[in-house]
C-alpha cells in the first residue's frame, strides 16, 4: 500500500499537540513535551494501522498499544478520547491527575479502559510488550488454522530514552530478538532530552547498533516532527519483516511548536499560557480556545473506530465458523477469553499424609506444575536460567522458541528467559495482560528482588503472575549470604495485593497453588525449599488455604509457636522437646500472611488467642512478625553464611532444641503475665 | 613488549585447573567448570600484569580484580592462594563453602582478604568494576602531578554469559562507554554454557556488536583454552586504548580437560572422582594426589608477589617525595587512605529552630550536600537522571565526564548516571570499594527498589553508600501510585546493616547525614519529601541521632503517637486537636528504626513506655510497626493515587484531624486496659 495523505492529517496532529498542552496546563502538573513531539507518530499509527474497537475494548484480537514512556500518558488519553472510548470523555482530560479520575499521572491497567499495562516506571512497558507479543505468537501457533487466522494482532510500543537506559529493556530486547517476535514494533522517540538535560550527558551509545546486536530489524525516520509519510513507510517495512521485532527510531523535537521546543524545560512541567497560545496560533488553532477537537478530526477517528468495529465483527463471524469446524478448540478459546478456569482443575492438586516421604517443596511444586500444566492449558512456565534448580519444567513441556531454532516452537509453553529476572517479571505481566494466559516462572527467592519493580506492578495492575521462588532461606546452604534471602519475604509481604506463600509441606504447597491460581487479580510468590520437608500431621489443603491455622492444638498451652515453611517441622520437633519438660505448646502454621489477614477476626483470634505468649519462628529477618507474636525468633542482623544447610540451621539456632530452649525462656520470662494477642488488639479497635 | 612463554606456564595452568576440581570435589558443592575454563586467562593476567602486593593487600594503587561471575570463586581463591595472601593458605581451599571459612560460596568483600567486592548475584561485579574505574580516574585527575603518577592502576574484570544477560551490566556498560574509562578491561568468558544448557536457548545476541554500540574497544581471542599468547596480545592492545573501556571476548571450554568438558554438567556440580583423575593425568599431574601445587609454580607466583611488593615500595617512595612538593595534597591523600574524615566536618551541618520556614526535606538535603561537598572532598554526588528533582547537585559541582566532551572532567565529583538505578547502586559500591570516596546518589525512593540487589550488597559488604531518596510518599502527589513507595521503607528496614532514615525536619535531616557519614561500614537510604515540612519544636541533631526520641512529652498522657518524616508534623497537629478534647498525647519522632534499636533498652523504654496505647502513624504499609506500637495507622492495601498531595493526605486520612480521630478511637478502645509496650516485652525477655 502506498501512502495517501488525508485532508485531516495536519489538523489532527495539531489537535493532539494543542490538547496535550491544554491538559497539562489545566492540571498544572505533567509532561507536555513528549506527547507534543510524538503526536505525528501517534496520529499516523492510529489513523492508518491501529485495529481496535472502541465499543468493545476487550476484543481479543485488537492491536495492543504500550506506552513504555508512561509519563507521556496525556498522549494515550488523548488518543483514547479521539477513539471514543466511553471511559475517556473530554471531561476526563480536564481531570488529568486529579483524585479518582480515569486519567492518573501514569497509565494504570485495570483502572482506565484501553490501557493495556501499567507504565511509568521506566522500561516496564518495553518488557510488557514482549510478553504481549509472546502471548499473541503462542495463541496463533496454538489455535490459528488454515482460513482461520484468529490471532493476528500487532503489539505497538512507544519508548523513550529513559526506558532504553534501564537494564530491564536490554534484557527484554535481547530476549525478543532471540525469540524473533516479528509481531512487535517498537518506536523509539529519539528526542535527545531527559530530565538532566541533553542525553549527551549520559546516554551516547549507538541505539541502532545495539538493537542490531540483539537481532532486531532496525529502521529510522529522521524527521519525526513532520515526515508522516516516512513514518508510514517505516511501519510498512517493519510489518514486512516477520521473523524479527522492529525498532523504528524516530527523531523528534520535544515540545514541538513551543518556544522552548527541544529543551528539557518542556519535559516535565506545563508550558506557560502565552507559549500555549503561540503554539495554537502556529498550528492554525484558535489561541483563545482550550480543549478543542475540530469536528473533522473527530470524524476521522470515528472512521478509525468503525474500521476496528468492522474487524471485530468479521472476527466474531470467523470465530463462529471456526467453532463449527473446530468445536474443541473453539470451546477452549471461548473459555479462556471468558477468564474461566477448566472445570475441576483443582482435582489435579496432590494431597499428602504424614507417612509420605519428606520432599523439598521445590520438588513438590514440580509435581504440582506437572499436573497443572496438563489440567490448565493456559498455564505458561519458565525460569531465569535456573530450570534444573527451580524444577519449573514439566516432563513433556515444549519450549517457546522460534521454530527455525529447532529448540521448540511458538506453541510451546515453557519460556527460557535467560538470566533476566526483571524482564521475566514484566513479561509475565504482558502475558497476563493479553488476557489468555496464566504465567508462572522461577528463580531463587533472593533474586525476585532483582525484579521487584515488575512484581509491584503485577500487584498494582491486578495481574496474576506466579513466581516459583525456590532456595527460600539459609536452607540453600553453600551458596551463602549473597544468595540467602533474609529480607525478601518481608519486602513482598509489604506489597499490597500480593500473596507471599511459604508452604511447609505437600498439602500446603498444593494450597498455595490453589489460592494463587484462583486469585485472578492477585500475583503470588511461592517461596519453596531446596531441602526436604516432612509431610506434617494435621496439614490439609483446606486448612492451609486459610493462610494460617492451628497445626497442633494443645489444651491449656503455655505458649503458642507460629512458623512458616521449613521452620514448621522444626517447631514440631520443639513442641515434642517442650512436652518432655512439661511445657505445653500449640503450633500454628502460617503459610500466607495476606490470606490469613483476610479471614474473619474470630477465626484469627482462635488461631492466635490472648493469654499466653506467642513466639514466631522464621529463618528471616523478624521484621513484621510482631503483628502476630510477642517474641520473634529469626535471623537478626545477618545475611546468613556459606555452609551446608544443616550446619547453618544449627549456627543460626534454627533447630528443634534451639527453638525449644527459646520457647522455654519465653515461658519463663512471661510467667504469670496475661498477654494480649496482637489480634485481640485489632478486635478491641473494631468493637470500640 | 612481546610475549615470552615461561617454562612454568603450562604447569601453572594445569595446577589451577586441577586445584579447582579438587576444591569443589572436597566441598562436594560449587562450580568447577568456569574456573577450569578460565585458568589460562587467570594465569596469564596474574603472571604478566596484575600488580598487587600480597603482604599489603590494601596498597592503594594495586590493580583491582573483580570476578563478576562470582560462582567461579574457586578460581579467585586459588589465585589468592598462589599469590600468598595470609588469608588463603591451602587449608582454606580445603574449607571451601564450610562454616566460617575464608572461602564462602561466593566472594565476600570485608570477609576475605584481596576480595575487592562481593559478587555472585549476577551483573553486580560488572557494575562494581565501573565504580572502581571511576574512582581511579577521579583520583588520577585530582592528585596525579607531573612526575608523580600516584593513581595508575587498572581494573580487570571477568564476566560470564549470566552477567551479560542481566540488565545491570547493560546499564553499567553503556555508562562506562560514555565515560570512556580506558582503565577498565573486561574479559568475557564466552563458554556458551549457562545453567539451562547451551546459551543458544536464550542468549543469541551479538555481544561484540553490543559493546561496540556502547563505544567500547572490543577484541577477541578464539582459543582461550590454549592460546595464552593471544590473550597476552589482546591485553596489550586493550592497554593501548586509553579512551575506551575494553572487552576481550575469550572463547573457552567450560570444564576444560574433563570428560564432560563443554557441557552444563560441569557448571554447578563437582566432577566425578574418576574424571578428576583423568583430568590430572591429561595435564601431567599425579592422578592420585590432591591439592598439589608444584614448587616451580609457587616460585613463579612468588615472583609475581615480589613484583607487586617492589611496585608498592616504589610507590611509597614516590608518595613521600610527592609530600615534599605537594604537602597539602599529600596530607589529603594520606587522610583519605587512612579512612579519616576531615577534622570538624560536622560543623558544616546546619541547624534549625521552629521559627525557620517550612522547607521540603529534599531541599534541606540539598543545603546539607552543598556544605558537605565543601567540607568532605571525598564526597561524590550523582543522580539517576533526576538531578533537578532530587536536588543532589551542589552549586559549583563539576560533572565527572571525559574532558573531550567539554561537559566536565575526570576531577568532577558529580556523576550523571542516566536512568540506571541498579548500576548506580553497584557503581556506588565500587566507588566505596576503591577506598577513598564516599558515594551519594539520588533517585525517587520508589526507584531504589530497582536497585535493591545492589543495596543489599552494600549492606552485606559493609560499604557506605548513601541514597538520596526523594519524593518519599504520597507527598509526591500527581505522579501517582506507580511512583508512590508504600512498601519500599519496610523492604529497606528488613535489610541487615542498612539504615533507613526518614527525617521530619531540618535538624533531623542533618542528623541523618551525620550518622550516615559517620557509619563507615553501613549504607543508608535517606527518604526525603517533595513537599515542605515545618521546623519542629523539640527536634535537634543530637536527639534525632538516637534514631527515635520524645518530641513532645506530656505528663499522664492517654496515648503515645509515634511517626516519621512528614507525618510527624501531622501528628503535632493531632496532639493539639486532642488537647482541645481533653486527651493528652505524647509524640515520638522515629527517623531511623535501626539506630533507635541500637540504643540501650532503658532509653528505648523511656521513649515507648508501657501503660497507655501507642499509635504509629506513617503513610506507608504499616507492616513492621507493631514492634513499637499497639495500633498502626498507615496505608492499608493501597499503592496510593494520582492527585495533588494535599488531597491525597486527606484521601488516605493522613491529616491532623484524621489522626486525632484515630487516636481518640484508640484511647476509647483501650480505656482502662494496661498495655505492655513492645519494648517492655523485649526487656522481660532480656531479664528472664
Amino acid at each position: 500500500m502506498s501512502f495517501t495523505k488525508a485532508a485531516s492529517d495536519e489538523k489532527a496532529i495539531a489537535t493532539i499537540r494543542c490538547l496535550a498542552a491544554d491538559v497539562v496546563a489545566k492540571s498544572n502538573s505533567g509532561h507536555p513535551g513528549a506527547p507534543m513531539g510524538m503526536a505525528p507518530l501517534a496520529h499516523l499509527l492510529w489513523s492508518r494501522y491501529m485495529t481496535a474497537n472502541p465499543k468493545h475494548s476487550k476484543w481479543i484480537n485488537r492491536d495492543r498499544f504500550v506506552l513504555s514512556n508512561g509519563h507521556a500518558c496525556t498522549l494515550l488519553y488523548i488518543m483514547n478520547h479521539l477513539m471514543g472510548y466511553k471511559d475517556m470523555p473530554m471531561e476526563q482530560l480536564k481531570q488529568f491527575r486529579q483524585l479518582d479520575s480515569k486519567t492518573p499521572g501514569h497509565p494504570e491497567a485495570n483502572h482506565t479502559e484501553a490501557v493495556e499495562v501499567t507504565t511509568g516506571p521506566l522500561g516496564q512497558g518495553f518488557a510488557n510488550s514482549v510478553g504481549l507479543a509472546i502471548a499473541q505468537a503462542n495463541l496463533a501457533a496454538t489455535f490459528n488454522k488454515d482460513g482461520f487466522p484468529l490471532f493476528t494482532n500487532y503489539t505497538y510500543m512507544f519508548t523513550g530514552d529513559g526506558c532504553l537506559q534501564e537494564g530491564i529493556s536490554s534484557e527484554a530486547a535481547s530476549l525478543a530478538g532471540h525469540l524473533k517476535l516479528g509481531n512487535l514494533i517498537a518506536f523509539y522517540d529519539d528526542n535527545h532530552i531527559s530530565i538532566d538535560g541533553d542525553t549527551a550527558c549520559s546516554f551516547t551509545e549507538d541505539v541502532e547498533q545495539r538493537f542490531l546486536a540483539y537481532d532486531w530489524h532496525v529502521l529510522h525516520v529522521l524527521d519525526g516532527d513532520k515526515d508522516i509519510e516516512g513514518i508510514y513507510k517505516a511501519i510498512e517495512e517493519a510489518r514486512k519483516v516477520t521473523d524479527k521485532p522492529s525498532l523504528i527510531r524516530i527523531k523528534t523535537t520535544i515540545g514541538f511548536g513551543s518556544k522552548q521546543q527541544g529543551l528539557a524545560a518542556t519535559h516535565g512541567a506545563p508550558l506557560k499560557a502565552d507559549d500555549i497560545e503561540a503554539v495554537k496560533e502556529k498550528f492554525g488553532m484558535d489561541p483563545k480556545e482550550k480543549f478543542v477537537v475540530p469536528e473533522d478530526v473527530y470524524e476521522a477517528y470515528r472512521q478509525v473506530g468503525e474500521r476496528g468495529a468492522k474487524a471485530d465483527a468479521e472476527w466474531t463471524e470467523m470465530f463462529k465458523a471456526y467453532g463449527e469446524k473446530y468445536p474443541k478448540e473453539h470451546a477452549e478459546v471461548a473459555r479462556r477469553i471468558a477468564g474461566k478456569l477448566p472445570e475441576g482443575w483443582q482435582k489435579a492438586l496432590p494431597t499428602y499424609s504424614p507417612s509420605d516421604p519428606a520432599v523439598a517443596s521445590r520438588k513438590l511444586s514440580e509435581t504440582v506444575l506437572g499436573k497443572l500444566a496438563e489440567a490448565i492449558p493456559e498455564l505458561v512456565g519458565g525460569s531465569a536460567d535456573l530450570t534444573g534448580s527451580n524444577l519449573t519444567r514439566w516432563g513433556n513441556a515444549v519450549d517457546f522458541q522460534h521454530p527455525s531454532t529447532q529448540l521448540g516452537d511458538y506453541s510451546g509453553r515453557y519460556i527460557r528467559y535467560g538470566v533476566r529476572e526483571h524482564a521475566m517479571g514484566a513479561i509475565m505481566n504482558g502475558l497476563h495482560a493479553y488476557g489468555m494466559h496464566i504465567p508462572t516462572a522461577g528463580t531463587f527467592l533472593n533474586f525476585v528482588s532483582y525484579a521487584i519493580g515488575a512484581v509491584r506492578l503485577s500487584a498494582l495492575s491486578q495481574f496474576r503472575a506466579i513466581w516459583v521462588a525456590t532456595h527460600d532461606s539459609i536452607g540453600l546452604g553453600e551458596d551463602g549470604p549473597t544468595h540467602q534471602p533474609v529480607e525478601t519475604a518481608i519486602a513482598l509481604r509489604a506489597i499490597p495485593n500480593l500473596m507471599f506463600w511459604r508452604p511447609a509441606d505437600g498439602n500446603e504447597t498444593s494450597a498455595a497453588y490453589l489460592v494463587a491460581i484462583e486469585s485472578a487479580s492477585t500475583p503470588s510468590v511461592l517461596a519453596l525449599s531446596r531441602q526436604n520437608l516432612p509431610q506434617l500431621e494435621g496439614s490439609s489443603i483446606e486448612k492451609a488455604a486459610k493462610g494460617g491455622y492451628v497445626l497442633t492444638e494443645t489444651q491449656s498451652a503455655d505458649i503458642t509457636l507460629v512458623a512458616t515453611g521449613s521452620e514448621v517441622a522444626i517447631c514440631n520437633e520443639a513442641v515434642a522437646k517442650l512436652a518432655e519438660k512439661g511445657i505445653k505448646a500449640r503450633l500454628v502454621s502460617m503459610p500466607c500472611f495476606e490470606v490469613f489477614d483476610a479471614q474473619p477476626l474470630e477465626y484469627r483470634l482462635s488461631v492466635l488467642p490472648s493469654g499466653k505468649p506467642i513466639l514466631s519462628v522464621e529463618a528471616y529477618s523478624p521484621l513484621g512478625w510482631s503483628k502476630y507474636a510477642h517474641v520473634s525468633h529469626g535471623m537478626d542482623n545477618t545475611f546468613g553464611k556459606s555452609a551446608p544447610a544443616p550446619e547453618l540451621f544449627k549456627a543460626f539456632k534454627m533447630t528443634g532444641p534451639d527453638v525449644a530452649a527459646k520457647a522455654e525462656h519465653v515461658v519463663k520470662a512471661f510467667k504469670g503475665k496475661e498477654l494480649t494477642s496482637p489480634i485481640e488488639l485489632a478486635k478491641l479497635m473494631e468493637v470500640a
